[in-house]
């Protein structure tokens, strides 16, 4: 088997003092499937270059502004990139996603897909016309373990499904960062640039997604309630919501930024007729496994009680792989699909377990289904969700 | 300091085969506070004797039902009995109950209340006009660390509450035990006996007094998800609600009988702008305890961070009391309270931190709530729960 | 089957203040098999007659000191008592021990058995003479999964054995309490009181019974390490320990009063050629249990992977039973004990779990073997201990 | 401030099927500090070309044996490599190592240092002459809570030392895959290629290590019993000690590979006059931390209670980062370490965490004392331990 070609990307956002762009590139770089060549880390011209040269990105292709390094990208003839990677705070991803793709480039986008269904509705169009591959980094969805509790829903294993439990509680919004300069929680509580979600975006859209991935089935209807407990907050910091699903299946989640004590506390629970399994984000490497009348069994990669797999990796069992390993699952994929999908391989482009456009659509919905029922105070089912 | 008196009580239910009757004896004898005299354990009248007999009950003293006890114990001289335990189904506590108080006993009666809010209210009319203590066992409020987490809460350690989770999962009706001659699951599940609730009833009343106790706090509002998945079952087995406190602050509950790998799962945390704290019934030596910002502290009998205290104990730190010491807790403050209201203290009767007739009855109109915003598919205000 | 009748007995030592006394009176009373109805709880005569009244035990029965107890309850015609119950520090255990045997009493005694091997052989010697039974209190032998873990030990699930790993680590005495007036370090830091361990004896001998009381095996050589850390103190405080068991099996052991963090930490784990298990006592209610290539499962009460048993129980699995539990299955198993050999019926004695003389002298030559092995800095063979 | 240069490295091992080889890649490659130019994969040719392709390495400098890429590389002009990376059995660390320092490259070397002390003296001889850098994969000392933890004892945190708890437990030739052509249990259980410790060795050294890195101390003695469980086994597979450390301290250790249960445990606990802390590797971005009399505090990054730092870090608090982030910050000090050594900054070279030669040889020397102080059945001060 031939090693394949690096993949060639370009970044925007991201620059000195981003979050989540540093993520993306050490993810990107540990299986040695990228190489960043290109960016618009920056609307400010001086960050942008520092940033450029902190990443060893050619002075000539850190760009000013994302339109003049789409159109400069589109026109390098043998090292152009294949892909663009969209870190922006939501409302910056529309835009430079469209004219990538209509440029002919792969997206990998930030979640939640954009500020609006609306945008989304239009970067799913550009997608269907580009033909290029677009992924959502919903990460979790990449974790060893998260991907072998779907395979074993999927084998079958814990019978009919039953409930689903899911959390994403994190306290960093416990006190209003947003008054004291803080960068981050800034944009985040600010519905200009988050869209109509607070907590309900930033991370319960990654438990919604989740339940999904795990367990194959969409939500038929929700009930939902919203908070805000941050002083002058518009957006909400807690929500609260039931779900239902296909086949009687109930769903209940949590997503909150103000509860002291929880660091990042995705948890996602699924219970069925013959067996319970869950899996701690804090943890990432253990599921907790009941059969009914069974002991709990701590699965960890290696002792596959089930010999039904699902999980790719890089290290022996018990050398724990956390957060950074399992985004940079997302990237090798990614590499993966667009190769598949650059050879017209499509029957390897559907096999790809990555979150797509319909899944960051699907948070969008989610996001105006949650606040539209909460101001309805009563249940909504999907068709109603936007 | 004298030593008091040990009271004298009758039970009524709790003959052989039973589940709570024995572990209320446990409790009873834990602290020396109490002696078994009398008893009309069983309906059947061999298993009645045979109960009494392990019970050292004196012959003459068991009593085929408990119409004739009552009676008999009514008009004894010198040794009558001081109080009488219920622990029969819910469907058989309002008759027996309301007659022990009208003979002027005192009454300690298993929970939920009764199986209807129609006998809650009787029973509560017949604790009025007695006077005598009416004590309902939520055992879990007696836990010491349950009561440590109220005294913070009190103390205002959490600063604004904000956020109540709460859930009480177990697994042992995962599969339908009714259908195989299990006698715990078939009257459990049965709503002649049960009353309307299912895991509504038989847990979810657990987590909620256990929100009021350890907050101070009643919904206003509540909006509730109910299933049934054991086939045939027409009661709840699975409960999802969503809860609204006074000043804004939101609960959420999960009560289930149907998840695998839930044992016994009764989990509380109460979120704060100021600190956050959670407990775990199956590590109930244990809080964690997180100021904003500051490290997760595990909280435990004998290093109490706040010096607040709020708890009794029997044993050095580190060595656990469990379920037992908790629900003998509940029996101590049960003999305090009797002889506070024998003696006339009315300010130690109501400084007693049991739960009472009223805990009772919220239980059930809780159940009540819960059912019928259930069917209306809608929040329901506290006025219209019952 | 007859409900048998309760026990009668007395207790030496436990007055007010005391820390172990009132622990085995909540033990002896939770399984309804005993009754207090004598005592020399002080050597303080006011102290003696205050701890009387607060046990109810009528003040005739109340006594100045063990050697008129003895005398006095020996020609009680009808209510003598049954046996008497040894709750002083380690040096005063021999005597009354001794004398109770003599009197035809059965004795239940605290550990480590004495202050000295001599006291041991003594009293090992009164055992023998008197035909009584006793019973020294390692309570941790006792506990459900404790006992499980034997059951399993014995059934061959773990293969042969090969390694034996405990720690008993304790924080109290990191600080020097014994110079702040702590009645408890004082007479524990003190080697006219408790001999010549410190917290080899107070805890190290729970940890080495423990180690048998699984595997059945006992050490063939040993080589300690024992250190003082405590300002003054001329009794150990850290032991550290490795042992040489029969058919190559080797062991490690920790204990310690001295190890901030540690409150109560007795653990023991037991790997063999097919599989290990792992006992915690701070959440006693459940084992770590390993087969190799196997998940590891974590067993309860209740969830009997192995169908075994070997436990009692009280409570529903995960509705945790805790220390004094464990301490009132030793009270029921000496209950059962004494009325079989009352009864003569050996072989029922013959096959009591509970500890006795010979597991109390073994502790005594652990003591005595690991302060030789220090002393001489090398491996000392069991036949050189003592 | 200027972005410094990516260094350029050879691989000598770490060719297909390889276990540490690719987690050095891996490693090497996160924080874009380095990249692999040449290699001497495999000592066959047709599976060195096979992993030179797949690293991407060109075929010019993928070479036969790691001999010829020394001599070659050592005469490239601009573009040489600047270190090796040795990634051999043990056996095969001294004389590429030797071979490359004369040649003037760094070295980055696999632990343990050597198979044998003799081979350990020649290497520190050669890195004396060569003045070159010289980096022992301890990885485990580059954990940002293992970091922390060592700056918590520097600051004097834990008051005066007292006991240093570690085990480096795992279960992997609890069967004896050896016999079974399992490739890593092979050479790991021959002494020609292992040396003379097995789990001693490839474990213990970590362990020892550790303890050392945490507390800055030498232990000045110690006693070893060691244990080959697997059948036909001439190395030790379990190894028990008992460590004495300047100032009284007291150490102990387990290293195993045969306990059932453990993956990968790791674990670490010191403990002072003042304070305990604890570490464990299968959860490591937790440190346990207890003052006297004060509750356990789960430190986190981010969360710093003391405000001492001592971590680098790459991600928010409470997204884990695991084994490889910790390998990849030895790469990055390595990095550091070399660029401050080829600018002649002395300062910053003495200042590197990184373990260097004294501490592979220190490791040596401990297998060399643990190996004669079992076979002496006794304690060995230091001074003979080599």
């Amino acid at each position: 088997m031939t090693t394949p070609r690096r993949l060639r990307y370009a970044m925007i956002g991201g620059g000195p003092g981003a979050m989540i762009g540093p993520i993306h590139r050490f993810a990107a770089r540990l299986d040695d499937r990228w190489e960043l060549v290109a960016g618009a880390l920056s609307s400010d011209p001086r960050r942008a270059a520092e940033g450029a040269e902190q990443c060893r990105i050619a002075p000539d292709r850190s760009y000013a502004d994302w339109q003049s390094m789409i159109a400069a990208e589109a026109t390098r003839p043998d090292d152009r990139i294949d892909a663009v990677v969209i870190v922006t705070p939501n409302h910056l991803h529309a835009a430079p996603a469209i004219a990538a793709l209509d440029a002919g480039f792969h997206v990998i986008c930030d979640k939640p897909l954009a500020s609006s269904i609306e945008e989304g509705l239009a970067m799913a169009q550009a997608v269907e016309q580009s033909g290029r591959a677009f992924v959502v980094t919903y990460t979790y969805s990449a974790f060893p373990m998260v991907r072998h509790m779907r395979a074993m829903v999927a084998a079958g294993v814990l019978g009919d499904l039953r409930v689903i439990q899911s959390q994403y509680a994190q306290d960093w919004l416990a006190s209003p960062l947003e008054q004291d300069g803080n960068k981050q929680a800034a944009w985040r509580t600010d519905p200009a640039r988050s869209g109509a979600g607070g907590a309900l975006g930033d991370i319960g859209t990654h438990a919604y997604q989740l339940a999904h991935f795990v367990t194959g089935l969409h939500a038929e209807a929700l009930c939902a309630d919203l908070a805000s407990f941050g002083p002058g907050r518009t957006l909400d910091d807690n929500a609260h919501l039931m779900l239902r699903y296909p086949g009687g299946v109930r769903g209940m989640m949590w997503a909150t930024q103000v509860a002291p004590g929880k660091g990042n506390q995705l948890r996602i629970g699924v219970y069925g007729s013959e067996a319970g399994v869950e899996w701690d984000q804090e943890h990432p490497e253990q599921l907790r496994f009941t059969r009914i009348g069974q002991p709990t069994a701590i699965l960890e990669r290696g002792n596959d009680l089930l010999n039904i797999g699902g999980y790719s990796t890089r290290l022996p069992p018990s050398h724990p792989e956390g957060y950074l390993e399992g985004f940079a699952q997302l990237y090798s994929d990614a590499a993966d699909l667009i190769l598949a999908r650059d050879a017209g391989d499509m029957e390897q482009v559907a096999a790809s377990p990555l979150p797509g456009i319909e899944d960051g659509l699907d948070g969008m919905r989610f996001i105006n289904g949650a606040i539209a029922s909460h101001k309805a105070g009563t249940w909504l089912a999907r068709d109603d969700w936007a």
